[in-house]
């Protein structure tokens, strides 16, 4: 029943990205609301790339169990994507990670060239905000909740958010690991943009005040949890590979929790935020199901 | 008169900023609603590197012009300022200018390297988003005008506006000048930006549809007539340096209108242009004296 609930929410992800962002022949546009095609084709390469559609996916579910209006959350949830794919886009930059695959796939600078990959992740970044606007002024009755929620991603996302981690995180290269700046490098920069659904979700659907708190509580547990697996299963990748176990990201020279405190410690740290998780969301009882549903698949997650 | 008060305005948007983007020491911040220094630094550069501000100043100007509060216009006015200068550093990066220098400094990226100058431009566009949206929520009274004004913005500096102008702009090096192409890229890439602070104004004054056709009509007109002109300077420019008249801007290979239509017919265009932003303004009557200044001011700049 959670698998087919996934789909269900993915494809209603795919669907309104769809029609938000359809593609276009024009190279020079003549009717107003159409993009020219390479951009368009830029933007769409990226956004239609598969993935797992975490983020969509959280906002539509946590809306469903709030008892809100899912059509309401459709373009949210879409423009939430558009963030997540924006900054891999521009992370995968020259001068950023440098990246040439993604997904199995070329990067979109080394499709579009540079130039236009920057456009590429502008234009999606932007795009977001004229979604959630657009969509807020469709509902005139929950025009505050609308603005609530653009305001909670636009911060989670930002400044203060994702792209301060991502700045630290810049900023970290080839150091030695310190906890303080990797705290702070993987609550902003893995984190926020996964609390931004839920709380996103909370303002569409009215939520009270200690159902945002839990909400709050439930993506940052999740965020760092799902970031340290990560970095446990590069380890383990590694040691596969090697031979040998090792905590450093040598090629990257970032940052990670193994390096920090070792494997063992990493699984403990990581078993408490999905336990704390867990427990966050009780307060919702039968109605999280899927919630709870989520943090059990990521939890035992192999890649 | 025109001049104290043009001052005025840029004073207004210059305290606004520094208040939304204030200095910060934390390298690894703590508390919630700081940048991190590095970020924070790179923003404010090319925030704080001068400049007429004239897209903010257009914003306060046609809200006092509309009766408008303007209390309410100043973080949109400062937002719009950040999307004109998240435009630059990223205009500037290598990959699409390469530029070394703006405005007699060293460009963003020369001094915070690529990476931190894609975070920079990244933050400033996603700031100005959370800025329009924290002051919109500030004013429940008036919470649709500011929607709509921030739904304006996105639209103007968006993929079917500015950075639609850009991409195109982009895929033209190097190409024969195209009259269509030409008017698609002025139209989107500069007039758009020009547009969008009258529009916004107009939605948070509340304007009458008659008013906001008369300003959508202004801001068109002075955004290509103030882009015929640049082009116009720059040839008249390269000739005193080269010591002849040329219509290509060869260093950069752009489609340029001295090049399409020559320079005689390029000076006849952009007056019919002014003349028109002149009338379009008409209905404003003595209430449109700044307006009024603000196009003679720019009609008869010499860089």
């Amino acid at each position: 029943m959670y698998r087919e609930q996934y789909s269900r929410y993915v494809s209603l992800v795919e669907e309104t990205i769809e029609k938000l962002l359809p593609k276009t022949e024009a190279v020079c546009p003549k009717e107003e609301g159409v993009m020219p095609q390479l951009l368009c084709e830029s933007m769409r390469y990226s956004l239609l790339a598969g993935g797992k559609r975490i983020r969509p996916v959280l906002l539509l579910a946590a809306c469903d169990m709030l008892g809100g209006d899912l059509e309401q959350a459709k373009a949210p949830a879409a423009a939430l994507e558009m963030i997540h794919t924006y900054s891999l886009i521009h992370d995968d930059l020259p001068g950023m990670d440098d990246d040439d695959f993604r997904r199995g796939r070329p990067t979109n600078h080394k499709v579009y060239g540079v130039g236009h990959a920057i456009l590429a992740g502008d234009g999606l970044l932007n795009y977001a905000y004229e979604c959630l606007l657009g969509n807020a002024a469709q509902y005139p009755e929950n025009l505050q909740g609308h603005v609530l929620a653009a305001k909670a991603i636009a911060n989670r996302a930002g400044v203060c958010g994702m792209i301060a981690g991502q700045s630290l995180d810049l900023s970290s290269e080839h150091m030695e690991p310190d906890a303080e700046r990797l705290g702070y490098i993987h609550a902003h920069k893995t984190a926020d943009l996964l609390t931004a659904p839920l709380l996103a979700a909370a303002y569409i659907a009215g939520a009270s005040e200690e159902q945002i708190d839990a909400l709050r509580r439930f993506g940052y547990c999740v965020g760092i949890a799902f970031q340290i697996d990560d970095d446990l299963l590069d380890v383990e990748g590694d040691a596969a590979l090697l031979g040998k176990q090792t905590g450093m990201d040598a090629q990257r020279g970032k940052m990670t929790w193994p390096a920090l405190m070792g494997v063992e410690a990493s699984r403990a740290r990581s078993a408490r935020l999905w336990d704390e998780a867990e427990e966050a969301i009780s307060i919702f009882g039968e109605r999280a199901w899927f919630m709870r549903g989520f943090a059990a698949q990521m939890r035992t997650r192999k890649s």
